[in-house]
């Protein structure tokens, strides 16, 4: 037996890590993992389970195997030259008959103004990336944007933690909608910082209820919590909800009265189903239509990513955030904490330049490039409103169909028996909902409980990525109906 | 005027913040980005300036514009065959005029391990990439090494930040090397962890001496601060030195005898002088070879990256730390701590794997692989041996060669005069020199207090990156002379 007590263990590491939470990747990927393997080796264990393969409905993960949305042709192109620039020199005349022109152009001048994607690049990013950025973000909103207040990042997470942790103090609140991405609360655990929920209305498909966002305030300042920030996710995850106008300038206005930074995961912003009637603002576009008073002083963190949108290029971790109305020395400090990390991986800046800047209609690429992200847009939208409508056949489940992003957030309406028996596996009632599905079907969605929900209600977050959408809802319907006859 | 108090200011925000420092991409660093958009843009500033291009000795960044390493031809063959993988499909007749056929089949494997390169990956890191990582470390060490053990990160500085918020309390104590790389003071002072200091030795080699490390121990002790950990950087950065293997035993026992935790920084493990008479001891397998009371429970993190060695790709942002002898439930935290991020840069993981598994000697690229790592290797063992040779001929510096690593750590015998100078400045003295130099030559080097140094002495850390170091020392030389004449 050794004499020598560990240097960690639970009680001796950093305690604000044991009260981080991170369902999306917690015991039920594990487990999926365990049944891929299983499945992939053809172990014993394989041949005892009642699916052949694994549907990873957890993550929003359009590249995925099993997933099959193809990457952008141009985007890998350009990338693929960026790679290897000899392709570009010595090699040119071959690349020709496979590359079009205007992929190497765009190689070309990227390289010029990168350098080797293996060398460190100034933390904030490319310059040069950033003014494109800014370029973007000025075509989109109408209003100047500052490349100096663009920072690029490792996808929008990064970006997020990041500031989360310079604004808060310990103990201080962050409004967080509820349900969340669990990326927040795990954040603000981690800092000691105070998430206030404010509930979105189920009801009302899943919109924003001033009075509630009042009243989490109000109780925050009753209990005498500082508001520090508030966390609006638009469109939402795992909503699909998009904000209407009128709710984001009450917002807004809200955090001018009450001195709170606004920060907007504006990620799915290209993930919007229904446009004309239901249209992404963001919220600098919003903020600087607002008077002088409010559009000058109101202060906002936008983030986005490429992980998402029509590129789904998670892997590649790109993103950016854009800093509004924050004062100067506050963003040295943003700087200084960037440069710690020395930069933002080269390959996610080139994705987020493909993001912003796409192919023109006059480029060689432009026709397949629409072709593919046309068809990722229509198959998004309609696989998202197909499994809602069957969510909304089956028995005991009601669903709010999504208006963008890339999951349903499905009630389940829980007999009261799966309750009590969730309780005695020590468990919540969805997150047994959804291990068991795991082991009936193979389907892989996270409890609601692991987002946040009204008390008492039991949902599960679905991805609407999964091409084969009729085999999914016959697999999910038939668990779903001898889950309820057991526990009617 | 607003009535409106800003959310965030220098009061307000996380107070940790304002005490993180960097010194690597600080001041120093801002002010040769102006000259290099000044250079660049030929204003009026640039016409002004004493030299014609500003030479970046400030960050170990090979790949890096002006240092010209070119990145290694095998690396970016695969690569950019996994970015665009239609080059191995429907362009594959083609493509085998430019790719040889080792580099296709890599890339096909690597494939069909990880699917789309656009993917999230799990969290630890493509678990493939991770079993030829265990196989790299087995064959360096002669010690098994299991692949569960093993997080793939984004670059070494990732995997060290996690680890040390995860294993400190605030308030602990963390024994850091000085000189050291800023990452630790920078992520120590976030944590509101204590640094403790151990100095090493300069007048021999930048040796460690274990009287000094014991000593840091007993005063930490008196203090009432648990030393938790124990950071060593081997070879060293800023100081190039190889740790011996008795040195490095002894810190083993130390940390069996007080319960710390080890955490190596073995990034420039490829960068040796001289393997025979210095080779480079992993911790891990130093560890293994002692006693089995000791080998099977002293807690050690062992990092490496893709940045440094020969592959110097730190754009791509790829390393791994391995973990030994560490709970099983702490390994539980640090994995969900990973799960938060999503994964490693998918683009990191495939350059560790190429990294760990290089061409072997039947392949058609091992040729060309060869040559260009040897030329690496080569290039930067004369020109930081030329360097040290230089700066021990000029009067007021001495210079430790390097064993290892891609720094020199030169001392600047500091007249008493430019002390005060710089004290009426507001700097410290060897701050006024980098800052100085690189107004009169346009050479970026970082000052040694961004590194720590004893007390009373002032250094300078110089990559040996720099393809002309002729020019480079030449205009080194006379800026130092003219600084020393200016104030004898």
């Amino acid at each position: 037996m050794s004499s020598r007590k560990p240097a960690l263990n639970l009680s001796t590491i950093n305690p604000s890590i044991i009260n981080v939470h991170y369902a999306v990747r917690g015991e039920l990927a594990l487990k999926a993992d365990q049944y891929v393997h299983a499945l992939a080796d053809k172990t014993e264990e394989a041949k005892s389970l009642p699916f052949e393969h694994v549907v990873t409905a957890n993550i929003g993960n359009p590249q995925q195997k099993g997933l099959n949305q193809v990457p952008l042709t141009y985007w890998r192109q350009v990338i693929s030259l960026l790679e290897y620039p000899d392709l570009m020199n010595e090699h040119l005349e071959i690349a020709k008959k496979i590359y079009p022109e205007d992929t190497i152009a765009r190689a070309k001048k990227l390289y010029e103004e990168i350098g080797s994607v293996g060398a460190y690049t100034h933390s904030k990013g490319v310059l040069a990336i950033r003014k494109r950025v800014a370029k973007f973000i000025e075509e989109r909103d109408g209003y100047p944007s500052d490349p100096e207040s663009i920072y690029l990042t490792a996808g929008a997470s990064a970006g997020v933690s990041s500031i989360l942790s310079i604004a808060l103090k310990k103990g201080e609140g962050c409004l967080i909608p509820i349900p969340q991405y669990p990326l927040y609360t795990a954040t603000l655990a981690y800092l000691d910082a105070a998430p206030l929920p404010y509930y979105l209305q189920e009801s009302a498909d899943w919109s924003m209820d001033h009075e509630t966002l009042l009243k989490a305030v109000s109780e925050a300042k009753t209990a005498g919590t500082p508001v520090k920030a508030l966390v609006i996710i638009n469109p939402g995850n795992p909503t699909g909800a998009c904000l209407s106008k009128e709710a984001m300038e009450a917002v807004v206005t809200l955090c001018y009265e009450e001195s709170i930074v606004l920060l907007a995961d504006e990620v799915y912003q290209t993930n919007i189903f229904d446009p004309e009637h239901r249209p992404f603002h963001s919220f600098k576009k919003i903020l600087k239509g607002m008077k002088k008073e409010i559009a000058d002083t109101v202060e906002l963190v936008s983030f986005h990513s490429i992980s998402k949108g029509v590129s789904g290029e998670c892997g590649r971790r790109g993103g950016y955030f854009e800093c509004v109305n924050i004062a100067d020395d506050v963003m040295e400090q943003i700087y200084k904490m960037a440069s710690v990390s020395l930069c933002p991986p080269v390959s996610g800046q080139v994705g987020v330049d493909l993001m912003v800047s796409p192919p023109k209609k006059e480029d060689a690429s432009y026709a397949t490039w629409f072709k593919e992200t046309s068809l990722i847009q229509d198959n998004l939208k309609s696989r998202s409103n197909l499994m809602a409508e069957h969510f909304n056949k089956m028995d005991g489940i009601s669903c709010n169909p999504a208006e963008g992003a890339m999951y349903l957030f499905p009630r389940i309406h829980m007999p009261q028996k799966a309750i009590e028996e969730a309780k005695k596996r020590g468990k919540e009632a969805d997150v047994m909902y959804a291990l068991d599905l795991l082991d009936a079907t193979g389907i892989c969605a996270v409890a609601g409980s692991g987002f946040g929900q009204e008390p008492g209600t039991y949902h599960i977050r679905v991805t609407a990525l999964c091409p084969e959408t009729a085999e999914f809802v016959g697999r999910f319907e038939q668990f779903h109906k001898d889950f309820m006859a057991k526990y009617a």
